[in-house]
């Protein structure tokens, strides 16, 4: 068995939802009749979207977290996924380790994995992941009406947190506030049941894996209306919210939540909260989509306020 | 604009044929009833499967090229993809090219981008395609059976010699030859028509990617036979063919060919050679599949012959 066959072998498993998986020039799988298909890809590498020395499970764990994400933020369930993998050198404990943490978490979903390619080069990550939902019903970017509310999953900046603390220094958590936003980090919650309990309650809905404010402009703009948010109801940990202000960009620009963030008629609020109870998630209403176009942010007496990073870009 | 957002500028184009394009958490499609859906990916790396030096149009050309070319192996309508690129620095020209190529055979084919990541980091591709044959009907590797002739389109063996030149230099063709070896090497045609023609006429094949020999195993494993190939029969250019012997290892085992390699029924020998006159395609029977399992080659005489090199290892 040479270096490839055993690569091959950590990430060939069974594909119980495929008519034909890994093996074939391609794989072979039949969608379901009746639904629309979502395709999404996201490529990581290494010292830009993870550190050098990364866990390889946590890694592995969260190559496949920010793919199901995107289908999350669709309302889709997911069903299949491909992995290409640049690797500089064949280190089996690493590739084990790897496939240990993107398995753990597609098994937990009934994703498969039907397709894959390696080849030797700088440590580079990319899938593709496939979803559905029933034709015509998916949350979409450009639904937002004006009227609606905008609600936040979860809790924002504890992901961020951890990367300031790393490349920047300048703060200093407690070591349990540090360890609970390095677990953000390596380990983000795809909110999956949530996306697919949304579909008949919210209108436009994406995952926030740039900053919040960055990625509500991607809802604007593709709805063209405008929004209002208030800053101090930004959910998030209690460590972060006493230092609100000092560590806005944390919190409303940091990247890395992979929360949810969607609109609904206000009509919905009772539904939206009694879901929150029922999945155990924290859901809060943070603003509300306006007529008029930009992102106004204001405080809690309805002041307004000035973020100063407004989301990540790879090319900055 | 900042340089993100170019980028995006020139993989975002018109996606007539999906519900919703680039721009999402994920795109939509609608695949066809009354079909299987195929799913491949194939990663690529400067320095591994390309020249750093590479006109930016042909690879552009060529990372679309070896997608569609897995398409054609399963007899597939190729239909739609997704395009992930780290890129390690924002040229603008470079980028122009690279998608000039790429949408200049998708165009041709009608497959459309639906989405896509672009992110910085060393020159890494990866595309994932997607294409479609009614319920049941794929090309696969496993559909080989005892007695099928062997049969495999166009000419084998250029692409190597280009990269041999190259990377040993022990070889030097004339200008024309070179030029034409260059030629497959950068810009390789998918057959995808004809794999799409195969569909009747085809039991097992695949695209000949990693050279003929090794690729022709693959179907042996998966089809549980074996095979006797003649290697005089293999076609090739003429000015490989006058050096069949002392080239054997760019025939046989040189990779970059993206030819479809096929079984077929002997009772389909006379609408297979309708089928390459009408395609214009050249369609050479050089083997058979055997029931004693392995692969055997032997010169026109029938006398066993011996390949020094069967195939392409990333991790050799």
């Amino acid at each position: 068995m040479n270096e490839f066959d055993l690569i091959r072998r950590y990430f060939t498993r069974s594909a119980p939802n495929a008519v034909l998986g890994v093996g074939d020039d391609a794989a072979i799988v039949r969608p379901s009749p009746g639904c629309d298909l979502h395709v999404s890809v996201d490529m990581l590498v290494e010292g830009r979207h993870f550190f050098a020395d990364v866990d390889p499970r946590a890694l592995g764990h969260k190559t496949l977290a920010v793919n199901l994400s995107d289908m999350a933020a669709m309302g889709a369930v997911p069903r299949w996924v491909v992995l290409s993998v640049a690797l500089p050198t064949m280190d089996e404990s690493w590739v084990a380790a790897f496939a240990d943490g993107f398995f753990g978490l597609a098994e937990r979903y009934g994703v498969a994995v039907i397709g894959g390619d390696t080849t030797r080069g700088p440590l580079t990550l990319s899938v593709t992941v496939f979803g559905e939902t029933p034709h015509g019903q998916a949350l979409r970017r450009d639904a937002a009406q004006v009227g609606d509310d905008i609600w936040v999953s979860g809790e924002l900046g504890l992901a961020a947190l951890a990367v300031r603390r790393r490349l920047k220094g300048d703060v200093e958590p407690p070591a349990e506030v540090l360890a609970a936003a390095q677990q953000r980090l390596d380990w983000p919650t795809p909110r999956v049941e949530l996306g697919q309990a949304l579909l008949p309650l919210a209108r436009a809905c994406l995952d926030v894996s740039d900053g919040l404010a960055g990625d509500l402009q991607h809802i604007l703009e593709r709805s063209n209306v405008g929004a209002t948010l208030n800053f101090d109801e930004l959910p998030t940990a209690p460590w972060l919210a006493e230092r609100r202000r000092e560590l806005a960009d944390c919190i409303a620009a940091g990247g890395d939540d992979y929360e949810l963030l969607f609109t609904a008629d206000p009509g919905q609020h009772d539904a939206i909260a009694a879901l929150a109870n029922q999945l155990g998630v924290r859901l809060t209403r943070i603003g509300r989509i306006d007529a008029e176009a930009g992102l106004r942010v204001t405080d809690a007496a309805g002041q307004p306020l000035t973020l100063t990073r407004m989301g990540y870009d790879h090319f900055a």
